[in-house]
């Protein structure tokens, strides 16, 4: 808890609690809340029976210099040195089975930085989103402490969006590393050539991944040629194989020219006893003779576990530590079984985020739909490369989307995005993969999915017409698309209908507009009207009113009209043909 | 914080700490853990200025009586009492802008039913859950504690999982509000007649969902008659119609015979602008006397804003404690743009949770496609209604889908969701609606995507033979489905081959099936083989190890033996022609 970062501010003063107390407090604190547990990376409460036992011994350090405490940074006052100092020592105690060795807190300010000391997790989360941000105010109520605000700029913030107190957020500071060549092509419909491979390879670096993992050269023998000419490419984004943890597929990888290997191992229960039948012993070994293998040849080197998620935590703790410590460059959480649920996912990243010094991956399953919100979850933890693959496609349903988690990184930061990928190529990328692995592009499928942008409800296409940000938290022209109003409908509106009035250069009263729009609804009852459908009956509405022939409320003059303009049209197509 | 709720082990030994700088920590634990300040219902860190400008007299309440102190229940120590009593005082806070009254703290005991008092929210969450549940041990490492443990029985348990002190967690409490025929109806394909409706009705009611929502009988004539048709069906499942906050659509739908209406109004300040223009003193007014009207026809009735994370905090929990006062039935949060992502709907609608008595449903849109996962928290943050449509279909890509939603909460509790509903009747209910408004059930469908139960990769392949909980989390003999291994391609393993000869009564060393797994790789290189492929190969294989024309390694010779076979294979075929 590194009790020394709080400050006291008149201590001394009415002394009517023991430091016994206080720490009793902090652990009472700690083991009612999960969340909080979370955050400073501590998996079980039990955990907190060891304080406990040594709350005397704590307090004593917690008595110490006050000088000391005072000169503790702001910085640090905000939770970063806090959190880090406790995960640190809950870690050391998970890892050595509960068996606390020494009471001695705090460590030493040295420590600061440990907690998140990959290039990427310095940076606070840009909390400045267009849409969905928030404006980050100073302490004091209305004040503005010497910061000149505007908001009458951006009215409207979101008081739910991440923080700038999240400082591990990485939702405005991460890597995709793009596995349809890889996990892709575990998909049951998936056959890629090389030419397909290829035309999938620089699509998705035009598009601009950082990462494209390929199926192990060890699979097949046209796997190893397709991974060599595709290193051959010279391609921006950086080339990854996927390896199994074993020195026979290494040696393999690491002759095709590739950038880095990601090297696997399964660690579940499950998998030891069903799979490779291999004790953590035996995993460690073989994963430092990898790593170090991987690393001679001066190239990238990834070391995950396998369905992480049903793993011991103090096994996988223990391991990547071990991994970190003889410098792997990252370590990966993967979701093999697709188990996982976004609190989940961060409680387990946070805690792996105080572990470990290197890169964070997450490799996320689809099964029960929840892998794009797992991924921006593990974001939020500090984790540092995403998995993705085109529309999915992966092994049964599949991993994280590339285009899902591209819309909700979008929607938190729209600028980082857009600065970051070709968004308008998405469409088209999407559609060579589904046509590759002939399937469809699923009507519900974020941002590119048929209708996406299509607004239906009168309520909606009002507002939509009034200003697209009341319905729409995607702008679909970032993607290269548009939007589409639908009118002719019984869900549809007078104010929907009025736009469509204004856009065909018609005059009309809003009481005509209404009484049009009771028409276009009556017969939407029976069927759904094309957008022809509801033109034609504007426009016999209109020269109705021109003529006289018709006024407000004249419903038998109206479907007079509508039958004289049916058969009119009638006869000159007959005339026509 | 109650902080009467700790328990002081030997209060006055060795004072070093003055009340006051016990505050302090307590402050500066909120202020640093945005996670620790939702768990308290508290949202913005400013709130706590007021605790701490207010420490002495808070201190002051703390050094109350001692004996009063250990009376507190061991339920109330873990979490319960504490959170309800500054979640309490916060809103109060919020509600009056950070105009704090009374520094008078701890609220009295009665107030601890406060917390969660409607029906769904005083059962723990069931964490006995076949694949991702935990076994809750007892605080001391190893005990027993009087109760018998047999760990072989479930070797393993997810660490990760919801823990028995997510006390407000509704995953396994909580129903479905299925709106296909409201939400859906909006979806741009959507036309439904009176036909097609009822039997949606019929599919959803015999699926097992609590509540079936309609689209309003304000909307068009049909949709009223339909309404009325739908009430008289019969059903198990309740009827509810959707209308906006008015009295004239109000008092259409109490006509209809419905069990209940679902009342909505925009609260977000891009509504109020550009859709219906109204502040939030007229929405409240026009909302108690919607929801008084309503109530007073003996039906249940929902208050819900529209576009909720985009709504001033203080306005929505405003409104929604005084609709809460007059006695709604639910109140309803609703992403209606879908910006939302889970840790924010966790933080609102545990907030939430902590000022109205009443049920809580969402709504949520599945722009960025975190709608399951957002679902899915919310119940963990103690909502008890979900709002679905059979595969998602609304505006836009549409909400949280049934299928979806089901395979989240089966993942996390498999009895209690078996037990409620007829799970294998989800993929006929998707395929009705399916074709109702034509279009395919998406391939990375959860549960009955085309291939959810296909395994392809050699490694998955051969645990899957051995024990498919290896990479399965759903079981697909629940939905009334089956699992599919797929070998003939270049990432086949010898195992799965192997699973494969036994299959066909064929008798091969290991070698031999390694040999034989070599030349299917080899030919899956040039195409994927099917299942007939492989099963030839195989028989080949075997038939040419028995007469001695084949052994291991043999390329050449088991290169003639497959083409013999195909020459013969074309005779026959020509001569049966």
């Amino acid at each position: 808890m590194s009790l020394g970062s709080v400050q006291p501010t008149t201590a001394g003063a009415g002394c009517s609690y023991s430091s016994e107390t206080v720490v009793n407090i902090v652990i009472d604190l700690l083991r009612c809340n999960p969340c909080l547990r979370a955050l400073v990376g501590m998996s079980e409460p039990s955990t907190l029976d060891i304080f406990r036992h040594s709350s005397e011994a704590i307090a004593g350090e917690y008595d110490g210099p006050e000088t000391e405490l005072k000169e503790t940074s702001s910085h640090e006052l905000e939770g970063a040195n806090s959190d880090a100092e406790v995960s640190a020592v809950a870690v050391e105690g998970s890892a050595e089975r509960m068996t606390y060795k020494s009471p001695r807190l705090p460590t030493p300010p040295s420590s600061t930085n440990k907690m998140c000391p990959h290039a990427n997790g310095d940076v606070p989360a840009n909390g400045t989103s267009e849409m969905v941000g928030i404006e980050l105010k100073p302490n004091g109520v209305n004040g503005t402490n010497g910061v000149s605000h505007t908001p009458k700029l951006q009215p409207q913030r979101n008081p739910y969006a991440p923080r700038a107190s999240d400082f591990l957020n990485n939702v405005s500071n991460f890597k995709i590393i793009e596995s349809t060549l890889r996990e892709g092509e575990q998909f049951a419909n998936a056959f890629f050539d090389t030419k397909t491979k290829i035309a999938i390879a620089k699509a998705l670096d035009s598009f601009g991944v950082e990462y494209l993992e390929l199926t192990s050269p060890a699979a097949s023998e046209q796997s190893r040629r397709d991974c060599e000419a595709i290193c051959k490419l010279g391609l921006k984004a950086k080339i990854l194989t996927h390896i199994r943890c074993h020195m026979d597929d290494a040696r393999i990888a690491v002759e095709t020219g590739v950038d880095g290997v990601d090297v696997v191992i399964g660690t579940s229960s499950f998998l030891r006893e069903f799979s490779h039948g291999k004790d953590m012993t035996y995993i460690t070994k073989t994963a430092i003779e990898v790593i170090n293998f991987v690393k001679s040849k001066g190239i990238e080197v990834r070391f995950s576990t396998e369905d992480s998620f049903r793993s011991d935590l103090v096994d996988l703790l223990s391991i990547y530590q071990t991994v970190d410590k003889i410098g792997v460059n990252r370590v990966g959480i993967a979701d093999t079984v697709g188990c996982a649920n976004p609190r989940q996912v961060y409680e387990l990243i946070r805690t792996l985020r105080g572990v470990v010094g290197c890169d964070i991956e997450v490799h996320l399953h689809n099964d029960t739909g929840m892998a794009i919100a797992n991924a921006y979850t593990a974001l939020e933890a500090g984790a540092t490369h995403i998995d993705t693959s085109v529309l999915g496609i992966g092994e049964r349903v599949g991993i994280t989307p590339l285009g899902g988690l591209v819309a909700c990184l979008y929607a938190a930061n729209p600028e980082y995005v857009k600065s970051k990928y070709n968004l308008p190529a998405l469409r088209e990328l999407e559609n060579l993969v589904a046509e590759a692995v002939e399937v469809n592009v699923p009507f519900m499928n974020p941002i590119t999915g048929y209708c996406a942008f299509t607004h239906k409800a009168g309520i909606h296409a009002k507002a939509i017409l009034n200003n697209p940000s009341t319905y729409e938290i995607l702008k679909p022209e970032d993607f290269g698309l548009t939007r589409y109003v639908s009118i002719g409908h019984r869900l549809t509106g007078w104010n929907a209908v009025k736009s469509r009035v204004e856009q065909l250069g018609l005059k009309l009263t809003d009481d005509e507009i209404k009484d049009a729009t009771a028409k276009i609804k009556e017969l939407a009852d029976v069927r759904t009207q094309s957008m022809d459908d509801v033109d034609s009956l504007l426009r016999v509405y209109h020269s109705g009113i021109q003529s006289g022939e018709l006024a407000v409320g004249q419903k038998e003059a109206l479907d007079r009209l509508l039958k004289e303009h049916r058969e009119t049209q009638t006869r000159e197509l007959a005339v026509a043909a």
